[in-house]
């Protein structure tokens, strides 16, 4: 497969990723930062659902496969060197992050302490459960 | 120097670093992505403006030094897995790019090419002239 014309203008990292911030289309809060390798980058594009790459894993993330909150891309992004992009997406659900919040941004800086801001809508026992 | 207590909960690369996303107070628009180190992040929430750390240049970063277009820091976040921090930002002069405009971001994926949405708001020979 070839690969589409505007992924020359992207630059990886040695280990091939590009950093990805989702960004709710909505509010504009970020949801959360992953990386994406450039066969999870052609299919988010293809599919209109963020694909990322897992480096625990070592394998794509189609976002949602599991939990059912799926990304869907309005906007993609890219920063002035071509090392960074960014994504607005609808999320699914509401719940971005793997903890079941709306974000993984969740902790603030507050008088020295990293204060969470942000409930668990949904416990990760029951996201992640296959039943 | 001790480090302050809030630094244990962050987790830096094997370089010693963390992504750092700027984000408009204002707008929400994502305006930069960029690194941290401990000793830069220390001073920018010692300071309440933005300190990067320059991986090219081997040096801290203090945003604005030559440019003038400092970022006052309103807001840190972090994230779930504590290795990438969200800055809240207001942004002197209203321009975060090296490139003279508002946001790195400016370009937008469109029918399979990257589309400057972004003009130019002051040139970089113009911003980075010390005279």
């Amino acid at each position: 497969m070839t690969d589409p014309a505007w992924i020359s203008e992207l630059t990886f990292t040695d280990q091939g990723l590009i950093p990805a911030i989702a960004q709710d289309a909505q509010s504009k809060r970020i949801l959360m930062f992953a990386w994406m390798n450039k066969e999870s980058i052609v299919e988010t594009v293809e599919s209109g659902q963020a694909v990322y790459w897992s480096r625990s894993r070592q394998a794509l993330w189609r976002k949602g496969e599991i939990s059912g909150h799926h990304q869907l891309v309005e906007e993609i992004r890219l920063d002035c060197d071509g090392d960074v992009i960014t994504l607005l997406i609808s999320q699914i659900g509401g719940i971005a992050c793997h903890t079941g919040r709306e974000s993984c941004f969740f902790r603030v800086l507050k008088n020295g302490e990293w204060t969470a801001t942000d409930s668990v809508l949904k416990s990760p026992e029951e996201i992640y459960s296959n039943e």
